[in-house]
C-alpha cells in the first residue's frame, strides 16, 4: 500500500491539514478552518486532530508533518510559545500527536517549514542554498544551505526581522532600528497613520480609502494607495522596502546564498515596496557577492508543503 | 611511508611554509619570511616555492593545502587578487602549484582558512557551528555550519566587515556605516586622532606616546593609552567594540552559531574593547538566541593549520 503522509499547519488565525503520499504532488485530501475567537492551544489541537480525521477517514498516515506559527525547539517537538494563541507554553506537540496516530512525527516552525516548502515544490526548487523571507505581522526567516534545513545552533537561524540596521531608529522588543520595526505590516500602517497627521496636505488618496478615519488603516490599505498614486502611500512603503534591502544586503554578505524567496502579504505590496528592496539590496552589498530577490511561489500553502517534506524524511528514514 | 603535507600561507606581507603529516599536530619543518618591499605575485610565488622546497628537503608533499590573503574562488583555486599586493588577478594558483609539485592542492581564502585552522585545532575543536572573524587592517569572516566550511553561493560568505548597522554612519567603500569602518585597526586610530584634534584637553596618555605628533597613532597605542587608563582611548575602542558587537548579534540572529571565535590584532586591545563588543551583541541580540564569543587560540597560525586541514581532505579522498 502507498504511504500516505499527513501534513498539519498551526497558522496562528488558521489551522489547515492536508493529506498526499511521497512523491505525490497534489493533495488527496485538504481542509482550512479559521481557529475560534479566543481558543487556546488545547482547542487548537482538538480542531486539528478532528480535521486530520475527517482526511484520513478509514486510513493510516505513515508520518506526520507540522509547521507552527512560533518557536519550536526542533529536536524535541515541543513547542515554547504561540504569540497569538494562549497555552502553547512548552507543549510536547510531536509526543501528543506521535500518542495519537502512532507514527513519527516531526514539527517545526512557520518560517523554516515554509522555506523547506518553497525549496520542495516552489520558488526554490533545484537551489542549493537560499532563505525564505516572510514579511506579514512580523518578519522571519528560514534557511536551507547545502540543500537542507539550517536552523541554527538552538533553532534561532532566521530572525532577519531582529537584526539591527539603524541604532537612531524607533524602538521595539527593546531594541533600536530593528527590520521588523520599519518593514513588518503593521509598523508600515504606523508609520501611514503618522504622517497623515503631521502632513495634513499629503495623503488624500489614502485618507479616502478610510474615510478619514485613521484607525482602519493598514498596511493593505497603503499598498491601494500607492498603486493608486499616493505619494505618502508610496514613500511610507519605500522607507519599508529600504530596510528589509539593507537587511537582506547584511545577510548576502554574511551567508552568501544564491537566494532570497520572499513571501507573506507585505510582499504583494507593489512596485515601491520592491524597487526599493531590490535596488537597497543590491547597491548595499559588496558587488562581488552575487544573489537574486524573488516572491515566493506556494503562498500560504508553503508551510503545508514543507510540512509534507519534513514527514517524507521521516519515511525515507523508516525504509 | 607516512604521506607529507605541505602547507602554505600568503599573508600580504608574510609568507609562512610548513611540512607535517596527517594526524600529526606539530610541525615537522615550519618558516616565516616577509614578503620584500614591492613584491609582486610573482616575486611571492617563487620565494613561497623555495622556503617549501627547503622544507621539504628531499622528500615530496602527497597533498598542498594554501592560505591566501584576500578573495580567492575556492572551485577552481584561481586567486581573484590581492589587496597588498599587485600582480595576483586571476592567478591560477591552485594549477601552478599542482603543476610544480605534482600533487593536488586546494587554494582558500585567509578567513575561510583560519575558521577551519580555529575548529582543527584550536578554540572551535568539537563545535557543530562558529564564526571565526579577524579583526585587523579589515574586518572578515569565516564559516563553520554542521561541522564543514560554508564558503558561500560564490565564495563570499563571512563579510560581516560590509554590513551595515548604522546608514548615518561615516562612508566607506560606497557604504555609510559598516562594521569595518568603526572597528577596524586604521579605523580606530583615525577616531582616536580626530578626537584628539577637536578635544584638545583629552587624551594626554594617548598624546604623550606619540609626542603629540597624531600622525605617529595606531590603534596598537590607542590600546595601550586606554590600559593605562586614557578616557578619549577608552572611548575610541568602545566605539569599535560596539560596531562588532551589533553586527555579531546580527550574525547571531541570522545564522544562529554556537560560537564566535575572535582573532586579529585589534581583538588584543583589551577590556574597554572586549567588555563592550559582549555586551553590545548580548544586548543586542535575542534573548533566545544562545552564543559564546571568545578570542582564536591559534594566533598567526590559524590559516597554516586551516591549511593543513584542507591538505587532509585531499589525502583522505586520495585513499
Amino acid at each position: 500500500m502507498n504511504p500516505l503522509i499527513l501534513a498539519l499547519d498551526f497558522g496562528g488565525t488558521k489551522l489547515t491539514a492536508g493529506v498526499t503520499s511521497p512523491g505525490n504532488h497534489n493533495w488527496y485530501a485538504h481542509k482550512r478552518t479559521f481557529s475560534p475567537p479566543h481558543a487556546d492551544a488545547s482547542t487548537d489541537i482538538k480542531i486539528m486532530i478532528s480535521l486530520a480525521q475527517e482526511l484520513l477517514a478509514e486510513d493510516k498516515p505513515t508520518a506526520i508533518g507540522v509547521s507552527f506559527g512560533g518557536p519550536v525547539d526542533f529536536t524535541t517537538g515541543i513547542v515554547r510559545l504561540s504569540h497569538h494563541v494562549p497555552g502553547w507554553e512548552n507543549m510536547p506537540l510531536q509526543k501528543l500527536l506521535e500518542e495519537k496516530f502512532n507514527v513519527p512525527v516531526t514539527v517545526d516552525n512557520d518560517a523554516n517549514v515554509a522555506a523547506l516548502g518553497e525549496h520542495f515544490l516552489g520558488a526554490g526548487q533545484g537551489y542549493n542554498s537560499l532563505m525564505y523571507i516572510t514579511v506579514s505581522t512580523g518578519i522571519g526567516g528560514g534557511w536551507i544551505l547545502n540543500g537542507k534545513p539550517w536552523r541554527g545552533a538552538n533553532g534561532m537561524a532566521g530572525e532577519i526581522g531582529h537584526t539591527v540596521i539603524d541604532p537612531n531608529g524607533p524602538l521595539w522588543f527593546g531594541k533600536h532600528g530593528c527590520v521588523e520595526r520599519f518593514a513588518s505590516g503593521p509598523f508600515i500602517a504606523q508609520r501611514a497613520r503618522e504622517w497623515l497627521q503631521t502632513k495634513p496636505n499629503q495623503g488624500q488618496i489614502l485618507r479616502n480609502l478610510v474615510g478619514d478615519d485613521l484607525e482602519q488603516i493598514t498596511a493593505q490599505l497603503v499598498s491601494q494607495a500607492a498603486e493608486k498614486g499616493d505619494e505618502l502611500a508610496i514613500q511610507a512603503l519605500e522607507k519599508a522596502g529600504w530596510a528589509l534591502g539593507v537587511g537582506i544586503s547584511n545577510t548576502a554578505n554574511l551567508v552568501n546564498p544564491e537566494l532570497f524567496i520572499l513571501g507573506g502579504g507585505v510582499t504583494k505590496s507593489g512596485e515601491a515596496f520592491w524597487q526599493t528592496l531590490c535596488q537597497a539590496a543590491r547597491e548595499t552589498a559588496m558587488p562581488e557577492v552575487e544573489f537574486e530577490i524573488i516572491p515566493a511561489a506556494l503562498g500560504d500553502d508553503a508551510p503545508l508543503w514543507g510540512a509534507v517534506a519534513l514527514a517524507e524524511n521521516l519515511v525515507e528514514k523508516s525504509l
